[in-house]
């Protein structure tokens, strides 16, 4: 083969395409005049030993690449590492194993582990496009996934990425379904359990369409993106810790997955499942919380929802050695008072430091998790037990050493911006939308701007007059305040208020 | 609201991503601040009373796009068509109506022809995104299409584009299932049936895949880009013609799904068949063959899935008032002796012309197709007239008349570049493999080379020789000519020879 005539050097296309890899060739290039590329070829790239599938986009113009090079976006360029002046050898790929599966599975199959396991390794090596990562995607949706392969999945998930080990146990885990704003129990749940002198080494999501993960709420109280040498010192030290799962390469599967899964939405409780307890078993945990909040505007809306997917988290568990319980809780209102990183990081702070205002129902459902963890590790009471752990201090005290463990605490401040939105109406309010509510505080800046984010200062059941202040808008900026507050008056009801009956 | 925190210039980013629209936004752009965007997010673009919705990808270089602009792929600036100096108004998009639809026959419900009709206007608009048609497209592979269905799918992409209208007729046309390299009897039916006096206005495409297109084979004869009134005015003088339907805007439906399944090359029959009859009727057509060549290397590989096949287009063009007949022909080997543009027109001319050497096959599935045809149009009779319209030279005739009514007949001629490959053994030969002689036409250059491509020297069934020419390649440059040459080289089997038994 004339080799030379498939090589072209390699530049940094600096274009983020999120994971997706994707190159960059002129049209007038002899890789693309010879291989017959035109846009959206899936295109193979070898460099130094490694490989990449990326999709082709076709520069047309005379800017900023010519024929000479071809760039890679992000993804691309970190699956390849180049070298300076290393040439990259382009070709067609082979259809790879994990297709024909995909096939097989649209076409109503029923997939093995071995099978299941194939199709996680392509799409973990970008062998799969993401319209083959679509087509699996949608052949599971619904019950499409029976037991077997909802078990299969998650397996083959867990042991695409590394799995950590703790010496002693049990070893704790907690996991909420579905964002509530809010609802940032996990702070609070881990200081009492550490407290408990149980060990749960708790890892973390930043958020994706919500004003706030839980490792960014931490992260306003301290570091949070530790390696796992780091995070291992920080649970031998001191029984918990709460750290940023994504350096840590545990789940790196469900990142590729729920790429594709999230803006197609569909429901899915056998992915659902695979990727939730893929996760808790990578990590290393052994006995989970699960907290499933049910609501009209929850992940999960109704009861019987609900236990379909408990009986299948149950399953899936056991077959996979995990002990389980399961919260069902109430999913119809945000959980405490702040909604953005360092505003929850302040309600979660109340909590453990008892003070008067601390937010009754996140603390609630805090102890109510932690009981069943308590309960669940056979170590110790449950809930008169956590309760007693929170009350005391113990767990304010094993929080703030945590802190200092993972780099230091720091106080979580108010925006300096900051704007009351009120009633404009007389009545009772009846409701509160999560969905909107959200979006207020994400206008505000959160959660990139820790420190914005929607306060509430009225709850469902509160009758107000006409001005009386509903919430807050809290950010950086007075832009970013207009522009929350302009999209807030553009709203009808994020507060429903009703004449009283 | 304060609108102009949204705006920004558009610029043209002079990057091909086939019919994807893609906006390309600095990371550090207001607007991606402001609204949250990140990499892949999906943004409505507003401008002058249209509306594109679009994928981002975030340029975080200091390159060719700093953050006071965005730039458009050529689909999102040709649905945009800003003129200069024209802002942009950016937005998070609605969520379409179709996606809702999409989600419920991804859940197996039964779509009718209103909801159909939704989802094909959405994807037209680009409100739909690529994962979106993937889950469509999952969601109706293999049987889950039922008659009904399938007839509405059809109604829905003919409403999406223009319909042609004829006066007189009937109006007849010809189609070919999956392509067998060199199976190009479309311009000598034309030419039968426009000899015949009866009206063919036909529309072909150029090749995506293969090697050649018949719109590719028929341009190294005569001019096939023309608008509908030049082609009305070639139908009209002559009753036939040969376009590419590529420009005529009567399948556009078509072309967006084209994109999304033929790299998921899922098999389903319902889409298949609403995706050629759609076009035949945007075509103004009311008799129709239908060629399905089966064998294991073309696309039906069955004689059972032929006939499942068959009767799906059958009900469904008698539902849409179509009058069809279909032509099972052998689908195990290429037809006539030329793969490429330029050497697969030789091939219809020999035909045409009656010379000694013109390829049996190629004449013998012509005549049997235009017999078909000629029958169907209840004006004249079958089999036996177009044979003697051939044999008369009046087929020759009519496709010299209409070459020059389309703008004029260019002679092929053979590439400059040729190179005999010849047997590696004595035997005989028993097959040729479809796929790899084609790749080795387009890696010789065909289609963007016209005269590029494969001339066979050997049939199966022909005992050979160690050293005896099986093929030639034809090639525009000697670079081109080795490169297909290796390819061919590296190849075990594309003749495959056997011991003589």
């Amino acid at each position: 083969m004339t080799r030379d005539r498939h090589c072209l050097p390699l530049l940094q296309a600096e274009i983020d395409t999120y994971s997706q890899p994707v190159v960059f060739m002129h049209q007038d290039c002899h890789v693309c005049r010879a291989e017959g590329f035109r846009a959206l070829t899936r295109v193979r790239i070898d460099c130094g030993g490694r490989s990449v599938i990326a999709s082709l986009n076709v520069v047309t113009g005379a800017g900023w690449l010519g024929p000479e090079a071809a760039a890679l976006s992000g993804a691309a360029w970190s699956a390849l590492r180049p070298g300076p002046g290393d040439m990259g050898q382009f070709s067609h790929p082979e259809l790879p194993e994990a297709a024909s599966l995909v096939r097989a599975k649209v076409y109503g199959e029923r997939l093995g582990q071995a099978q299941f396991a194939t199709i996680i390794e392509d799409a973990m090596a970008h062998r799969l496009s993401d319209l083959d990562l679509a087509a699996f995607v949608t052949a599971c949706a619904g019950e499409q996934l029976n037991t077997c392969e909802t078990i299969a999945l998650t397996r083959a998930m867990q042991a695409a990425g590394r799995t950590l080990d703790w010496i002693g146990g049990p070893v704790l885990d907690k996991h909420c379904v579905g964002g509530l704003p809010g609802n940032r129990t996990t702070p609070i749940v881990v200081a009492i359990a550490a407290a408990a002198g149980l060990v749960i080494p708790k890892t973390s999501s930043r958020a994706i369409t919500s004003p706030a993960g839980t490792a960014d709420t931490m992260e306003v109280m301290a570091p949070v993106a530790l390696d796992i040498a780091a995070m291992r010192r920080v649970v031998e030290a001191q029984g918990g810790c709460v750290v940023w799962g994504g350096a840590l390469g545990l789940s790196p599967a469900d990142d590729i997955l729920i790429r594709i899964e999230r803006p197609l939405d569909f429901d899915s409780d056998g992915q659902l499942v695979a990727s939730i307890l893929s996760k808790k078993a990578a990590a290393g945990s052994d006995r989970v919380v699960i907290d499933i909040p049910v609501g009209p505007t929850a992940k999960v809306r109704s009861a019987k929802a609900a236990e379909a997917l408990s009986a299948r988290l149950r399953t899936t568990a056991r077959a996979i050695g995990l002990d389980l319980a399961i919260f069902v809780s109430d999913g119809s209102q945000p959980v405490g008072r702040g909604i953005g990183p360092a505003l929850e990081a302040m309600d979660v702070l109340k909590v453990l430091r008892r003070t008067p205002d601390a937010p009754d129902d996140l603390r609630e459902r805090a102890l109510a998790l932690a009981g069943l963890l308590l309960e669940m590790s056979g170590k110790t009471a449950g809930a008169g037990r956590a309760r007693a752990l929170l009350d005391s201090g113990a767990a304010e005290q094993r929080f703030m050493a945590i802190c200092a463990a993972q780099g230091g605490f720091t106080e979580p401040v108010a925006a300096p911006h900051r704007l009351p939105m009120a009633a404009s109406r007389n009545g009772v309010i009846t409701a509160i939308d999560n969905r909107r509510i959200a979006r207020v505080a994400k206008l505000a800046g959160a959660p990139q701007q820790a420190r914005a984010g929607v306060l509430l200062a009225a709850r469902p059941g509160t009758l107000v007059q006409r001005g009386h202040p509903l919430f807050e808008i809290w950010a950086e900026t007075p832009g970013e305040l207009a522009y929350a507050r302009d999209f807030a008056n553009a709203q009808e009801e994020i507060f429903r208020i009703e004449e009283p009956k």
